[in-house]
């Protein structure tokens, strides 16, 4: 960029000072009080023993997906209104299965008969592949413990899976204990899984253990927590166990959350034989952020469920986490290539549905309404077809890279027809897409800026979105039916004879009767023009294009003419068995308009 | 903490490796390939010409609310497949207002007739309060601009919000123009807007300036645009511009974002004059995260929609931003103080659903089913009822720390009621708490366990949620209606004398007939019991607890005995309208539970 810079235009305009400035919103709510008990709350902020200066987070990026742990048909079923049955969580788990999940969460077996039954089914009928490990949910006491050991009895692999509250609040109101005694009784409970598992000879055991509540702890305490609970379960590079952390209840921005996972990260103890999880839930809207931020702290393994089910505001979205590492160009290592398959599969295990606007899934997110969104796609993918072409490949060996469009619909199993809708805010580039995609009408562009004018104006008056055969509806009303015609061209027929070509033609014009007309030209069309000199009508052919259109009436011709007539701009249409009727029945249509 | 670490438990299963390790679901997937072509998408990573390795904003937290701007009625509104009619688009406009927003952009009046009319209709219906400023949106073209400037005609203030892609790929594909050639015509657009004020003589103006797609535009360019601009427009600080930086799809990590907006902010000319704004989209799920960490990074402003409407995945959520600051004890700025009206408000406006999960709006985030969250929801708020006790003040004024609960559903609207619902994952806590809550019934502890026993296995059955009403109906079937109750009192009367009470009660036991008793104790109830001797029932009492109820039948006494009965411990309960009746039938109903 080499030109100066703009000098200011000093005008009197810019030079009022005028309102709102920078603190009027504060201002004006200070006018009348806040209308929220806010003094009720107090800022949480970094728990850390001391600020984590030298955090190395923020200079990471993502690189490779993280262990996924599938948490859909525990942490997920528990907080529904109406639990799965059997039914619905053996579709559940087959889809997860399907879909790549190595590591499965399969219920919390010591709460719940149904959970229980249905680990029952799980091993007693086989259905865990060998590359599969389910894991089991228990709270830290005894009788619970057993009877989860009685649940995975049998089980070729298993994990159990200890969880317990540890921060203040919890310790203080919920149970009446203190830090030490919450810890003994975690170290009891994950002594009484070791001896357990003793007997458990015919199960390859995992052990996981969840600090619960572990962003609202004193971080010194999880971590002399966590220390001792590895030491116990004499945690080893080739036998690792999982500390899980927990953001329970969202309440800090997910950099605090990062913080506080790469301060564990770098003080545990035995940290090549731990396998470090995170388990976000979604409180404050930033479960994906924490999960993100979290694996760049030092995180290995994930812990989430479908489209976000979970207590309250949901666990984190496996799927968004899994399609923003595909958008760059990492592999997801989960099937995703289907997904509205999964989602009608989740939504019918969980009866709760995936919003319009889900990242990824929802029905509304490949979609464009607004007119330049719709042009740039349009050109965006018109880019991607052109490269392919002077590359000689496929389109899907082209790097995607179309606007407002972050991964290409197709690669989730989504097709291109739905991802351009027309309603009052759309555009010509969106209504030329449209018909070109559900119809191959290829218009030109003028007539593109003339049709979705008057797309508009039915789209303001009704104020709902237009179908692809609403708008194509439109174009016929437009172009190819007129109620009254002032010109029918109701047979032709055409010799050439080396660079001339002539026509005879039966026409009708204005509330005259038919007449038989004769005319020359270089083709059809000036023919044509030259013929209906005869009838008063001085046309000028600016352009005509076409193409062959295949549809369920067989293949046809659609040609498009742009004339000048009366020293005004007309376009017209026609869609023919051959190219000549096509072309001819354009540039009738050009005149009908002039007259429409 | 002074205990010695525990030993290791050393046992042979814990010395067996066993998997899945580490690396085991890439192993796995390389097995069989990855079902996702992630080869065609690009890292896109930061941006920035070089690494912003000292960067402040991790450092940071939020202390007080950004500036808020409403794009419900643009950005919202151009996303919706039924773009809003005026009856909408005024019921959204009020709303804005209603609760606090100073800042609303309320259309794109040169691309819709309708957002032109509407914008009509506020000024020339004076629907605009003094301490409001309108918006309206404009691309960078003349005749366009125009058309904005006709549509804020006689508006006593308003902004007008320039607005054009700046990144590369559109300026290649969508408009096949050069840096420069971007460069030039937004500050073409800028002057004309700056010519077109001069003459609006009668309305205080602002001006915003958006760099479309900033996040992928390369920050020297956006750097050098965004100050031609704000020199161009004079920007100074009683008069500042509002420079507004989107993610208009969201392509990486809040944290790249946020280096983004710190670098900007450190390197803009007239820092002081440029209120610097942000304008998250949703497409990987963290617009929430980019919005806070923007602020931490120098953001002054955030543009967003409620409940995250917006083109695709949508714009950020405002209400998600403006609660988190409010659970963290900040002054929101914003009136949420009946979220459920607002919800109301929005979903009719934008025929689109606010999701049952949605942070602080969704139908279940104040919502507990598992038996574990339901125990200490009811705890904490009991602790708090009893800090305010102690303190002679009332609940709202002790600070909020109930588990599971980031905020106190009443500072929305909503009610304790719907908190805790009971399903098949729920314990004796959540049972107990809707008993209380909707019945006034304060059960035993015995007595809870017993009933959420029986509650567990309907649920399970039924794989349903319990109404409070259906719950209720468990309760009397169990305690209250015998359908053959193996003893009835039928009539009873008591005369007390010194520490003696003694009693006359007519009753049936088993299949006998009506017999008339006679017994003596301490109070009523062992006066019964010493009766009831003689139809060879051996009653002992363990405890006998009670209390006022008050419903739509009147004022009346509910009791709940726990009793001793053929070497079993036995609960019962009635209610009754006077206090010896409900002892009585307590124990009564106690009895009758032996044999049901």
């Amino acid at each position: 960029m080499t030109e100066a810079p703009p000098s200011p235009l000093v005008t009197s305009r810019l030079r009022t000072p005028v309102g709102p400035r920078r603190d009027d919103q504060q201002w004006w709510n200070a006018q009348r009080g806040s209308a929220m008990p806010f003094q009720r709350y107090e800022r949480s902020g970094s728990r850390l023993p001391h600020e984590l200066t030298d955090r190395t987070w923020p200079m990471k990026s993502l690189v490779r997906a993280p262990l996924w742990a599938s948490v859909d048909l525990r942490d997920g079923n528990q907080a529904l209104s109406s639990p799965m049955d059997i039914e619905r969580k053996s579709r559940m788990f087959d889809l997860l299965v399907s879909m790549g999940f190595k590591d499965i969460e399969v219920g919390y077996p010591s709460a719940s008969d149904a959970d229980f039954s249905f680990l029952r089914m799980l091993i007693e009928q086989d259905r865990i592949p060998d590359d599969v490990t389910i894991s089991v949910f228990t709270p830290a006491r005894p009788e619970l413990i057993d009877r989860t050991f009685e649940a995975i009895e049998g089980a070729d692999r298993a994990m159990v899976h200890l969880c317990n509250a540890t921060a203040c609040l919890w310790r203080e109101v919920v149970f009446g204990m203190s830090a030490d005694d919450v810890q003994r009784m975690a170290l009891r409970s994950a002594e009484h899984i070791a001896r357990r598992a003793e007997s458990a000879k015919r199960t390859e055991l995992r052990f996981e253990y969840s600090p619960e509540t572990f962003n609202v702890t004193e971080p010194e305490f999880v971590l002399r927590l966590s220390n001792a609970i590895t030491s116990l379960w004499d945690a080893s590079p080739d036998r690792p166990v999982t500390l899980n952390l927990p953001t329970t209840v969202e309440t800090d921005s997910p950099n605090v959350f990062a913080d506080q996972v790469e301060w564990m990260h770098r003080n545990l103890e035995r940290r090549d034989a731990v396998i470090l999880s995170v388990h976000p839930h979604n409180d404050r809207g930033t479960a994906v952020a924490s999960a993100e931020l979290a694996v760049m702290a030092g995180a290995d393994r994930v812990e989430g469920t479908l489209f976000g089910n979970g207590e309250r505001t949901g666990n984190v979205c496996l799927a968004t986490l899994a399609l923003n590492l595909f958008s760059q160009g990492i592999d997801p290592q989960l099937d995703f290539s289907d997904i509205d398959r999964i989602r009608r599969t989740v939504e019918f295990a969980n009866q709760l549905p995936v919003h319009p606007r889900h990242p990824y899934a929802g029905d509304l997110v490949y979609t464009a309404f607004s007119g330049t969104h719709q042009d740039a796609i349009a050109k965006g993918l018109a880019a991607i077809e052109r490269r392919a072409a002077e590359a000689g490949t496929a389109t899907t060996e082209v790097p995607w890279d179309v606007p407002y469009l972050p991964i290409d619909p197709k690669d989730v199993g989504r097709t291109y027809e739905s991802v351009v809708r027309v309603n009052s805010q759309s555009g010509k580039g969106g209504v030329a897409h449209v018909l070109k995609s559900a119809y191959g009408l290829d218009l030109p562009r003028g007539m593109r800026v003339e049709l979705a004018r008057q797309v508009q104006q039915v789209a303001d008056g009704d104020g709902v979105e237009l179908t692809s055969r609403e708008l194509r509806a439109v174009f016929a009303e437009m172009y190819l039916d007129f109620a009254r015609p002032a010109l029918l061209l109701k047979e032709f027929q055409l010799t050439s004879e080396g660079d001339t070509t002539d026509i005879d033609a039966l026409v009708v014009h204005g509330e005259g009767r038919e007449k038989r007309l004769a005319g020359s030209g270089a083709d059809a069309a000036g023919a044509y023009v030259d013929a209906l000199a005869g009838t008063g009508l001085a046309v000028e052919i600016a352009e005509i294009t076409g193409h062959v259109v295949s549809d369920s009436l067989g293949t046809r011709y659609a040609a498009y003419a742009q004339i000048g007539l009366d020293g005004a701009t007309r376009y017209g249409a026609a869609i023919a068995g051959d190219e000549a009727s096509a072309r001819l029945g354009a540039v009738t249509s050009a005149v009908n308009r002039a007259h429409a």
